[in-house]
């Protein structure tokens, strides 16, 4: 299929890259400041090369992506809350045109999941978005899979950089600060880490897999979370936690009850007690009992499988 | 859709039993010695009833269940080595037919993928099989998702039982011989334990997902397979491995190298060393590191939640 892929962030530029791998064309690529548009095909490697050494991936105004020949948006841009724009405009503009939308912004399924199903109930065009949540981790295809209805509720580990933090604290007896430092000089954690280390990203992916779980019948946004982050974890608390064969995870949860996510005791040695930069989310299933799925949750490559996985389930044009 | 259901031990009642909860109708059910058909849908529960109470599902042929009114036959009768039948002859007709084909029976995909396979080139039919390895555990739907060539190895723990009486030895210190006959009593091992605890089972396993990864270029047969059981694993093992942290779980391998199978020694909390009946599959991605799927690799509704999976992956015919 051709793809039009926004956003030339570390997402973007993996999609661009393996497209053409998975059998795609890209037929436009653009960042916040400029596009390349070429309906056979653009060529991938010179408009990153131009994005490293120029700032820009091409000549055109980012806008003609938009207008590019395209069967697939790839929306790439940051993630962005309250109105989510300028994400849902585009994911507005490619199913007016009845092209399909791949996400991998959380933003437009996050905080306008009912007017994003709008757009696609009056559009031939169809909206995916497994990267939103735990990255390479194959969530929400497995509750399509499953069937509407058949997960009751779902809990996890999706923000590996809070994640990354905590496992630090407990295995090192480092304080909070010491070992944020740390990740950040790693790049594990950003400059300014409040999306991750506030509990905001794991409560969007948690919005998402609500609303996905809610079928239509009821939706969420995140003021609809009940959110704590993990910057008040003293490490004397996984001190103790571990003399008791416990230790301290960030854990989003989504059950009948709504989506809550915050600083949890669990055991040391449990399915969900993953280390590291790791995700993990276990869903409760109808007839099947629990599944445990885990890997990785950022992350360039490891996302840009998951949009890609999207594409492949699409159907043609 | 339609589903004739063949085989009415636990996966084919379970399939019959909440076909109506996924939007599907039985339009026939067998076992090995009789049939109930109706094209309108036949009333499950008392098919189930009677074969409770005389031994059959209904008044007719067993045979006649293949030539009833359906889009999809789910083939659920016992897995058989060799030859694979009944099983194989019941695929090829429902092809021969232009029928969708969903296995939990492995002996079609594991002793003759490629006479399966070209038959389904022949037919507006298709094959799916991800009931056959690791029950509820959505494997061979990820790898399709991942796209051709994007898994480049797997491993992991596929039979419950051997995995349950690991479990149990390590525990408790007890021997193999006197965990066997406690699961045989707890119904966790059947009174002819071989193909768990010989390896066979998981080996049947890893060998359909061998063929599954060799995209049709390379084929395996259980035949290809090198496979050692639990059988000769000692109590002292299990005592010397736990002194050094570490624990022995049979585990299966699927690598470019082929197939293999036998009792492995790993860290006790490592993502691998699942515990009691637990299933897991570690998939090698290409671009996205290594994913971890586990939960329930057997029982009748979490077989047949796999077995509905597919059927919700089929194209409508």
């Amino acid at each position: 299929m051709k793809l039009a892929v926004l956003g030339a962030g570390a997402v973007g530029r993996s999609v661009a890259e393996l497209a053409g791998d998975y059998g795609h064309t890209v037929t436009a690529l653009a960042d916040s400041a400029s596009a390349v548009v070429d309906a056979d095909g653009i060529d991938v490697a010179a408009a990153l090369s131009a994005k490293d050494d120029d700032g820009v991936v091409g000549e055109d105004a980012s806008e003609a992506a938009l207008d590019a020949d395209y069967d697939v948006l790839v929306e790439a841009t940051p993630t962005t809350l309250g109105d989510a724009q300028p994400g849902f405009g585009h994911v507005e503009t490619a199913l007016e045109r009845d092209r399909h939308v791949v996400l991998a912004n959380k933003g437009p399924v996050a905080e306008r999941y009912d007017e994003v199903r709008d757009l696609e109930r009056e559009s031939a065009g169809r909206v995916r978005f497994e990267a939103t949540v735990a990255g390479a981790i194959p969530v929400l295809g497995t509750v399509e899979d499953y069937g509407p209805g058949k997960i009751s509720a779902a809990r996890g580990i999706l923000n590996g950089t809070a994640n990354f933090i905590l496992t630090r604290m407990a295995a090192e007896g480092l304080g909070y600060e010491h070992v944020l430092a740390e990740a950040q000089d790693m790049g594990v954690a950003e400059a300014d880490p409040t999306f991750d280390v506030e509990g905001i990203d794991a409560a969007l992916k948690c919005v998402i897999l609500a609303n996905v779980l809610g079928q239509g019948e009821r939706t969420y946004t995140r003021a609809d979370a009940e959110i704590d982050g993990i910057t008040e974890v003293p490490g004397s608390a996984l001190e103790l936690a571990h003399e008791d064969g416990r230790t301290i995870r960030l854990i989003g949860e989504v059950t009948s009850e709504g989506v809550r996510v915050g600083p949890r005791l669990i055991p040391e040695h449990a399915d969900l007690a993953v280390s590291g930069t790791t995700n993990i989310v276990q869903l409760e299933t109808e007839n099947a009992g629990r599944l445990n799925l885990s890997g990785r949750g950022a992350g360039g490559p490891e996302t840009a499988s998951a949009v890609l996985a999207d594409v492949n389930r699409l159907p043609n044009r």
